[in-house]
């Protein structure tokens, strides 16, 4: 396969790296609109050739990978229309899932059904390609939503891809995608933001920090995560971010009437479910430290 | 100082390893309502003298320590109003402060000026005093809120056997205590804990926590503690922790109408403060994985 990097970063050139390492490669070439990003990943080793423009990259390309914030992969689709070969796959690495489809069905037409949506469930603890790694998707989910119209063989060209470095693969609809990363992913991203720019926005905000412990550095460890990803992430799925939302904040007003109330029983059964859950479950066993 | 240990859990068992590692201990009686606890920190070596009764325990101590959770800590000072030898200290290393004083001041009589509040930001990946470690509190702080009447040589004693074994120690009143510990431990708690308990009970809660990454594991890790210690931490402290998370709730109510009306703006300045604020800070430097 020839493949055309759109977007040089962790996760676009941890897939190059993965992808060749188990044979699946003939050749890559990188853009991105950083050029600086692109030598690095020529100076890498992860990209052969580096392109100036998208026409460039996907010239003789059989798969094109769309891996840049999910904000900009819209305006990529739209120059994908004009300048993808004919039969080359397209796919992508977004976090999100239907209003990628619904922008990329509106202007790829017939190369629509060439496009493959997934998403790797996978990142690193450092962004950028100097931190890429083969071996990240190893163990790792990586979630396929093909429509009605995707090619067969496009699909299996992908899904054998993210099999062959060790993935495990999952096909479902990209509503449902979209609703459990809005719950599993998308709503702890934002109430770890929400509590870590509310405490240090309180006017006793830094000696509160000052004492915070293990526990508070991991609960907010993502909201070290990018501002603007993040915020792409939030707009697009907000179809199911914001329901995920409002069940949460109803859990959240029950819970504030138990602890007004002092009414220790409720706490603690509600807490004892979550305990026995938490507890009975692995969660991330492969895929690094960081997910997105 | 001989030291009654009345708890032989994690906490208490690493601050007796500790204080003794430092050469600050004669002699470790110990006592706890599981007598296999105490069986197990006498062949562990950490407690001399298995003891049968709150009173056998303390009979000849000049450093009484609760170290049992907080919910039982107020009839535990109740025994000791009876049976705490006139000289000795008592100290605890309870999560919350206010109302343990209180039930302090009205039992404890006289020896209530030899009461020094106490709170290790410490604890560790496993319970039991068979994962008890004498290095626990390197590099943490501990808190003391000590009162108007809280004799100055009991307080330094106490310090004195903190900084000891590798503590930084903080004096504070028991109010500010009490709100630091309900912004950045208790309220991510019971958050971590709604959460997984929502996401659990869904109708696809199953098929969510299946898709579950890094990012949710990390963030939800401190939902796998003891649901009858937190019920008693977030009863024992509600008059801070209600208020914190009403403010909290304010603060989410902001994000889902930023959410739901795609207001970008808003949602990347507060990720990109909380960002900002998270990338700059070095939580939970020392005291192992966990602290309460």
């Amino acid at each position: 396969m020839n493949l055309a990097l759109l977007g040089c970063g962790l996760l676009g050139g941890s897939l190059a790296a993965a992808w060749r390492k188990s044979g699946r490669l003939a050749s890559v070439s990188g853009f991105d609109l950083v050029p600086a990003r692109i030598q690095r990943a020529v100076t890498l080793g992860i990209v052969d050739r580096a392109a100036t423009t998208v026409a460039d990259a996907v010239c003789d390309a059989d798969c094109i990978v769309l891996a840049t914030p999910v904000g900009s992969m819209g305006s990529l689709l739209a120059e994908l229309a004009r300048h993808a070969p004919e039969n080359a796959i397209i796919t992508d690495v977004g976090s999100t899932k239907v209003e990628l489809i619904a922008q990329a069905r509106a202007v790829l037409g017939d190369a629509f059904a060439r496009f493959v949506p997934a998403h790797p469930i996978a990142g690193g603890a450092l962004p950028g390609i100097e931190h890429a790694s083969s071996d990240l998707f190893q163990g790792c989910w990586v979630i396929t939503t093909p429509l009605e119209q995707t090619q067969a063989d496009a699909l299996n060209q992908i899904e054998a891809n993210w099999l062959a470095c060790g993935a495990h693969v999952e096909r479902m609809s990209a509503q449902e995608h979209d609703r459990i990363f809005a719950a599993v992913s998308h709503l702890p991203h934002l109430l770890a933001f929400a509590l870590v720019q509310l405490v240090s926005s309180q006017p006793d905000g830094a000696r509160k920090l000052q004492f915070a412990g293990a526990g508070f550095r991991d609960f907010t460890r993502i909201a070290a995560s990018d501002p603007a990803m993040w915020r792409d992430i939030a707009l697009a799925n907000r179809s199911a971010l914001g329901p995920e939302l409002a069940q949460f904040r109803a859990q959240l007003e029950r819970l504030q009437a138990a602890v007004d109330s002092g009414d220790g029983q409720a706490l603690e059964r509600l807490f004892a479910e979550a305990s026995r859950v938490r507890r009975t479950q692995n969660f991330g066993a492969g895929g690094g430290n960081h997910d997105v």
